[in-house]
């Protein structure tokens, strides 16, 4: 390519400010163009390194035999792929069955400060899969994940994965993966001593166990004290010692959530321990448990209630004498014990993480750290929800699918690698995704043999398929160096003065030094740099 | 590719009656599968058909200088490619800029029995290119037809532009890629005698000279009489005789047009005519109308009538006496003749074309056809909508950009060329947009010398570049063939009983004939074909 051919101008300067760096970049190297708020569109430059990544991401999974496919967006991701496929699934011999999609898509809630990171406009590399068991299943969702994970890795860049909600299938395992920043918008708590990392949506937590006394339960009289406040305050106790009961819709059923005072109920938890879409679970209106359930509003406990399953938090177990409601109009429990003046009919871990919570793995301290969510793995358990989906196996019988499918989100792609490379001059490309992986620059086009020098090594690398461009404006000199730095285009070739002796200086982007060689040695030495990468 | 590798398995049948033919086709060779009513996914067979159409159209235009962007939805694709651009067009010397762009969306009308050529979800081809003046706006206007329509060609199309309305600026010209197709939803009527060709919505059509005599103008009472087929009656005359005038809102105008009683008003002409979107043309409202004009609704005639612009239909100016309305209640005039006793503010041709009418060229008689709409090609003129989108030119001075936009209809495109090219058997791909170049078809895969030399061939094509299919599966051979000539590559070589004496069947998809060759003699002629198309 030559940049007297590329559309699209750098900038010196961007107005708007971004909560990351890397937007500004993205803008200035007239990769991305802002035309409204929140909306961009992708000139050339921004559409090869676009191109480049889908290229790694579908070549690799090409090798491991998923073919290309195309979605529309009319019915959900998943759901499509099966009425598409389920025709070529009838035999354990179309077994597993691997797609990839790449999709264009516009969200609703943009955030405009996060530039590309939230824009209206997203491109998504999607995969989907499908599999004769739940073991296989499993297998390959950790493929994808470690497929992911190498290919970032490829990229320059360290992406875990960390245990998510699963949105399509609430019971079932999902898996985000998370780019560390500063400015990202997920909350990450990672214990100080050992491996342990979560997202703050799902994050388990220590549970202490308390000493406790075998004080006989007792009956309080508690006049119009509704709230947790009033009651600490009335009855001189902390949040912590009181028994939360939270009567919750969750789908049809209402179910009693008992939790500690002082903490709050995590939906996303309870949606998967109860298989209910996080949408379906709601707090009870007044009106649902009226009549049904034999308590009072404001005073709900789960000693003797009855006409709802009742679900104990984990921690709940483990406090000694807990302060609770007494289902009767005006009076809480007090020294109530789980297992001997209650128990519930599921315990689980249904609150959520509060800073100071101490790791459940080895109780070491936990980091708030943020993170940028980068795409999401899901899997679909056995699916249910498509007629006709099953494939008979080795011995005829008709069995059910299983599947999973990925999500991964190319504008963060690219921001978060232009985020984790670059300096104050501009990008620094890793090698493996740069756009181009050599800028000639002749630095006075005026000057003849500067300008056959640098054709001549352009036709040259071309010739052995190498990725190049030319800087054949006629600019001064300080605004091609100004403009490589910023395009951060990894291998740097400027043909000046030296042309004449067929001298030229060789400069890598994320080195200082700079060499003047030969023209045949800087060839060489592209080759062999771009061997090793 | 391995056949069995790739995904989507041909079908036998499609329940669907679809108009045109080709629609099963799509779905039986598995390019296309029906996912609810209008919605279809592409698997594998047919990304690979769509991606040698648009590789086919980009090469052509990257070596053109186009290049490609990626656009949002968000605004409209002329205005969003300016705002893009406008900082990149501040010189002369920065023009023609010329870019292109692959777009997939939903469109809200979906017509089930035109399958994917009226299908929920569509991929684009879109160009936009900007110019410095108009002359030179008309030239790349012709430019990107001649490119369309050889690029067809070249994919064994007849395709023809003609004349059409230009949605985006009225008063602008605009082209229609039409593919003539008896199932096709639009109207061409086209002249036996000279090359003349017209789409219904813009026909122009051949305006006879009638005789007139001197009579002159007078005033009949015609009670309660308001619909031209009761004056038709009452007066005892043809409609054509009669001036209907019409009152028209036009954007924020009132305006008269006169034409003749037995024909319609064509909105698209109105529109190009007073540059205001057709959206905006509507029926003036008795409410409108009263007050401001002195007319009375069902007598509005052209005579004397104050207030309004009159447009006058050409075809008004040739006949002799006409009866009109008297913007007077319960009276016509009769023996009115234009020029005479009225003028228009504008004459223009207004009315819609109806059969029997003649060759606007030739005045021969033209006959009608239906076509498909492939794509548009639409001036832009010069471009005021964009705020600072001005270039400076050689003597500095700021000048407004002049553009023009193309669509394309890739699904369509891919539709015709399958329409076009088969026969009761299955697709029949010219060379130029064959998915792959060659099938190889190893008859008895259970049979080591045909498995061995059908692998020997594959990969010795793959190795020269050459797009090819191996069919390995296990299935009986007349699936195979059955299979070959539904997928419909054009070059096919079986590799049957003869392989163990290096021979092979070789057969073209378009001819019947087969013959026995060597091995290295199918490869010659495989490489020989492929140079030749």
């Amino acid at each position: 390519m030559r940049m007297t051919k590329l559309t699209g101008k750098t900038l010196k300067n961007i107005e708007d400010e971004f909560n990351i760096e890397s937007q500004k970049l993205l803008l200035r190297s007239a990769m991305f163009r802002n035309i409204s708020p929140g909306v961009y569109s992708v000139l050339p430059f921004g559409i090869r390194a676009i191109n480049k990544l889908l290229d790694l991401l579908s070549d690799q999974l090409e090798r491991e035999g998923f073919q290309r496919v195309y979605i529309p967006s009319d019915i959900e991701f998943e759901k499509s792929v099966s009425l598409s496929l389920r025709n070529d699934m009838k035999s354990y011999k179309d077994l597993p069955k691997t797609i990839y999609d790449i999709f264009s898509s516009g969200r609703e809630k943009i955030k405009i400060k996060d530039g590309l990171l939230r824009s209206k406009d997203f491109t998504t590399f999607r995969t989907c899969s499908f599999y004769e068991n739940e073991e296989l299943l499993l297998q390959g969702y950790e493929n994808i994940i470690d497929f992911y994970k190498s290919k970032f890795c490829e990229m320059g860049l360290d992406i875990f994965s960390l245990k998510s909600y699963n949105e399509k299938n609430p019971a079932d395992k999902a898996d985000e993966l998370i780019f560390t920043c500063g400015a990202g918008d997920r909350t990450i708590y990672s214990c100080d001593k050992c491996e342990f990392r979560t997202l703050e949506e799902v994050a388990d937590f220590y549970v202490q166990q308390y000493e406790t006394d075998d004080k006989e339960i007792e009956a309080v009289h508690t006049p119009d004290i509704k709230t947790i406040k009033e009651l600490e305050n009335f009855m001189n106790i902390k949040a912590e010692n009181l028994a939360k009961t939270l009567l919750v819709k969750a789908g049809g059923e209402i179910v009693a959530v008992v939790i500690r005072g002082n903490r709050e109920l995590n939906p996303y938890k309870l949606s998967s321990i109860l298989n209910v879409p996080i949408r379906d679970i709601n707090m009870a209106e007044y009106e649902e448990i009226d009549g049904n359930i034999e308590t009072v509003p404001g005073f709900v406990g789960p000693v003797e209630l009855e006409g709802v399953r009742i679900i104990v938090d984990k921690e709940i177990t483990s406090v000694g004498a807990l302060v609770t409601g007494a289902n009767k109009k005006d009076y809480h429990l007090k020294n109530v014990k789980y297992g001997r003046d209650f128990v519930g009919d599921l315990i689980a871990e249904v609150s959520y993480i509060m800073d100071n919570d101490k790791c459940p793995v080895c109780g070491g301290s936990l980091d708030k750290e943020y993170g940028i969510d980068l795409g999401k793995i899901l899997s679909l358990g056995k699916i249910t929800d498509v007629k006709n989906l099953q494939y008979k196996d080795k011995e005829g019988k008709s069995k059910g699918i299983y599947g999973a499918s990925s999500y991964i989100d190319i504008y963060k792609l690219l921001s978060i690698i232009v985020e984790k490379h670059h300096d104050e001059d501009g990008i620094i490309w890793p090698i493996k995704v740069a756009p181009y992986h050599v800028i000639i620059s002749i630095l006075n086009t005026k000057k003849e043999e500067q300008v056959k020098l640098g054709e001549n090594i352009y036709r040259e690398l071309k010739s052995r398929n190498i990725d190049v461009i030319l800087d054949d404006r006629k600019e001064r000199a300080g605004a091609k160096f100004y403009d490589a730095d910023l395009l951060g285009i990894p291998i740097r070739i400027v043909v000046a003065r030296g042309a004449s002796e067929n001298k030229v200086e060789f400069k890598l982007r994320w080195k200082n030094e700079k060499e003047e060689l030969d023209v045949n040695e800087a060839i060489e030495k592209v080759l062999k740099l771009l061997k090793i990468y």
